[in-house]
């Protein structure tokens, strides 16, 4: 039995995490047995119009759902457990382990999306051991990042233990005092670790990341100087951060009002748990903002990434409703933009200075680190681990590229690592790892009104680029427009009068009209020899170049044909015509 | 008489370049005369759907535009002159003055658009003085700029001299060994300067930027690592960056290989000026690539922005004809991604490396220098000037308060300056300084059809966001559709049947029409009584809440109404009535 186990691989699946920062997706999977690790969210980048939330593709997952025995989550961020509630519409999942904070932030989304009937949550304390299926036993040690209650996880397996390190910084500092495990770690580095998969966002910078900790004396400096009113952005799930600002807003003696859903939801939640400490009567409702003098107050809010909806952005344009800028005010970013925030961080800034605000901002400032370990600690952890199969993950291409070179430059072998992508399978046995296939990887855009596939995206941009131009005719069974064509523009830019490009598109519809019926000799001939399809296509080619000729752009045109029903029609033909007409237009 | 000029004030009157780097144009005006100093254009955002160019609302100059004496270019970026060309079919320039290498690209972009008969280019050379009007002597000073070529300019006028620095950085080691005329600005420093304005693009960094020769022993470095091709990407108008790039190609015997247009074309007009000094054998043509083995060749491409029609752009995607990424391949990027391109930059980046190829990038590698100062260099600006007024200028709003606080930190007193905003009057007299008003600011949007109006960007957003349902029908007078009314879906999201869709909108219809239609108590009451605004509103109102309800999105709805002409219809109505069916549509 033992020895048959030895010969077949685990496999290893990541379906989101790689090749971007988002979307924390992995799957481990022994004989017909499936856990998943983390299931997470990505925002949409600027290209994808309208779209909200970005998951990966989980057609394997779908197609395997009876497999999965669980999930292990291993911290509470959107990119690690915003996915479940969609997925759970898809499959089942029998029991999801993780840390209580996680679990609690879980369950209101469960809720919200009317989905927590299909799974059960579970919270777990640090070193604990769940056992998932037969052949899965995962044990929770207790990491540093920026949310409280995170985890690194050691996955026993019938092939040896692999480590995921989960989302992890090395702060020796911790701002709840709650330490990495690093004895554990060497426990399992001194046993045997098979395999290390390690986050590698910051893998290209050099050094140690700073702790959390540090923030605090900058911010200290900061608060003390600020004679008006203090209001202070971060992440609201960036709960040590949080912590810090409410410390401090008790320490100069300001009182606190949150402004933004997540923010209070996430304070909340970690006040309940234990997370933060601190007495009711520091917090105020934003609703009494005007009776408290500037100097006694402080407002928390979200925004820091420059979103168009949150607080600090409407604060901005004015568009608060209790909030408005005024000289004197301090204002804090405390987080640096993420790449393709930077500009909609910067004219918020630039807005909130024009209103006479002093913004504090800048990595120069010390008053914001990352959550995440840089190249000193994924030494440590490497170091610590010393695992005999190594996987970079979380992360772009060329940071798994510089965290394998790491990993190469401390002795692991380059044939014992690999550098994957989304969808590959990774198999990895007793003596060997490699990529040995693929499954179904890519992206699934969903908005408002569910999953958007790419031709309609393809659709979204051409719209966007040069707008629509719609024309509707109709016409009898002699050819002739019934009507002057209905004409409609949309997004277009053109300096022609509105009637006159309806002129010169009912010309060109009345030539190619005429050009087609002048070859049939009768009524009946018409009526058989019409090719709907092929008259459409041809008007609109004909509309299409008049429009590009005279427009000078590529509007996407819309054209819509309607042949009227005429009395003496056959009865037996009678349904048929109208429905090739409106097909047509389809 | 110069009694009476004393009391007239200067305005100037910056039209671009202030709260975004990007369409420096800068009007300087006394009594009747006005002169422009540079016309450049900026890129688009990505909110900017469709949008090849920006340009400053120009309004008032077209207003002002008998007052125009001239025009004074500092350098060739496009930034600075590229707007000229759209500008002069407006409003004629009787002259511009500038370096012999922004005049010699602009030639090209008049005459590319037609209109190069509508100014007349005149070249310069350091220290020379030129003329403008009758109140505007200026002197051109060489500065140290990324481009070769570049000027600081010193305006004389009625009130005193204003020296306006273009942009620049302090290069006391330049690659073409043009150095700053510091000896010229002391002694302006020494006469007394009224104002100085001075690009503040830096004025958030800390210390000097280093100078451009800096990257030479780097890329030497890079360059004699690289056992296969070597690619480099960098601006093409880094006209110092590429004279480097090239003098490295000669010392590694490597043939050099340029692809792009705008590096091609600028790599032409610097060798022609004497900007560049390299042989002619020294360049091949890319379809030559093959003949030469890769340890002799270098590739010099555009793209360093992740620009997506620029030539690394498409080779990372495998679509350059010419140039596939190959294993062994050596690829640098020599240029930081600006803000904004940096998601556009790694996604190339990653796709290079999965090729197979080593990239080069980043800040650590030493291999890119900013073309403009830092805060060390903005402090020897002001010591060498002394200016009497400043004006930060060329620079996002947080740059120009930094560089204003330095100003003040240097003994500027506060209200000797004014930070201020695209289309702000400043009037500068001889003991004072203030923004007296506004002229028409903002921007124009060009796309391939010309200028791009505010509620046309609306459209496409929203086009953009949720796609577009156009719905056609034709009715007769009885209110009765004729045929089955056409739809049509782009950029929308359903899993709803289209024929199920086309029954509820053919349903919804029939309900509206049959309602409107029941008051009529006789054939002439419709046609007189028809309201075709008012029912075609009905009818998108209904069919958008229809949408809305089943297909849980919000497309943009557009409905057209057609009715046909009777055979009976009294003639004096005859035309009336289509043209008002027609014009409900549109």
């Amino acid at each position: 039995m033992s020895k048959n186990h030895n010969k077949l691989p685990i496999k290893i699946i990541p379906l989101g995490g790689l090749h971007e920062i988002g979307k924390n997706t992995c799957v481990f999977e022994y004989e017909d047995e499936i856990i998943l690790l983390d299931a997470g969210l990505a925002f949409p980048t600027d290209e994808m119009h309208g779209i909200n939330i970005v998951l990966p593709d989980m057609t394997y997952i779908r197609e395997n759902r009876h497999k999965i025995k669980g999930m292990i989550v291993t911290h509470g961020h959107e990119d690690h457990i915003g996915g479940i509630a969609y997925h759970l519409k898809q499959f089942d999942i029998p029991v999801i382990y993780g840390p209580r904070l996680a679990m609690t932030l879980l369950q209101d989304k469960l809720e919200e999306a009317g989905v927590s009937d299909r799974t059960t949550l579970k919270s777990v304390v640090p070193r604990e051991t769940v056992k998932l299926g037969k052949n899965f036993v995962v044990q929770f040690i207790r990491n540093t990042h920026s949310i409280a209650d995170s985890f690194t996880v050691a996955i026993h397996t019938p092939l040896g233990v692999i480590i995921h390190t989960g989302d992890f910084k090395i702060d020796h500092t911790p701002v709840d005092g709650e330490h990495y495990d690093l004895q554990k770690l060497a426990e399992y580095g001194e046993k045997g670790v098979l395999c290390l998969l390690s986050d590698s966002t910051n893998a290209e910078v050099p050094g140690h990341t700073p702790s959390e900790s540090s923030v605090y004396p900058n911010l200290d400096r900061i608060f003390a100087q600020a004679e008006g009113r203090i209001m202070v952005t971060t992440f609201a799930s960036s709960v040590h951060r949080v912590n810090l600002i409410l410390q401090l807003a008790q320490k100069h003696q300001r009182k606190v009002m949150v402004v933004g859903r997540s923010m209070l939801n996430v304070i909340a939640h970690a006040r309940n748990l234990g997370y933060i400490k601190c007495p009711d009567d520091l917090f105020e409702s934003i609703k009494s903002l005007r009776h408290f003098p500037d100097e006694k107050t402080l407002i928390l809010t979200t925004g820091s990434q420059g979103e168009p909806l949150a607080a600090m952005t409407r604060i901005s344009k004015g568009e608060h409703r209790q909030i408005k800028v005024k000289r004197g005010d301090t204002i804090v970013f405390s987080a640096n933009p993420i790449p393709g925030n930077t500009i909609a961080v910067v004219n918020t800034i630039d807005r909130l200075m024009m209103e006479g605000a002093t913004v504090v901002y800048g990595k120069q400032q010390g008053i914001h680190v990352s959550g995440h370990g840089a190249q000193e600690d994924h030494k440590l952890m490497l170091a610590l681990t010393k695992p005999k199969f190594f996987i970079p993950v979380h992360g772009e291409h060329r940071m798994l590229v510089k965290h394998a070179q790491m990993a190469q430059s401390m002795g692991i072998p380059k044939e014992n690592m690999v550098v994957i992508d989304n969808g590959d399978i990774i198999e990895l046995r007793e003596d060997s790892i490699s990529v040995a296939g693929q499954v179904p990887s890519g992206i699934e855009l969903v908005d408002r009104s569910g999953i958007v596939h790419d031709n309609v995206m393809k659709e979204r941009q051409q719209l966007a680029e040069d707008g629509v131009i719609t024309v509707a005719a109709a016409i009898d069974w002699s050819g002739k427009l019934v009507a002057i064509p209905g004409t409609h523009l949309r997004g277009v830019v053109t300096a022609m009068e509105h009637s006159l490009l309806q002129q010169l598109i009912c010309r060109t519809l009345e030539t190619t009209l005429s050009d087609r019926w002048k070859n049939f000799t009768s009524q009946v001939d018409r009526e058989l020899e019409v090719d709907w399809t092929g008259l459409k296509n041809e008007i609109e080619g004909s509309l299409q170049r008049l429009i590009r000729r005279e427009l000078q752009s590529r509007p996407l045109v819309v054209f819509l044909l309607q042949i009227p029903e005429k009395p003496m029609v056959r009865s037996t033909r009678r349904r048929k015509r109208p429905s090739a007409a409106a097909s047509v237009a389809s």
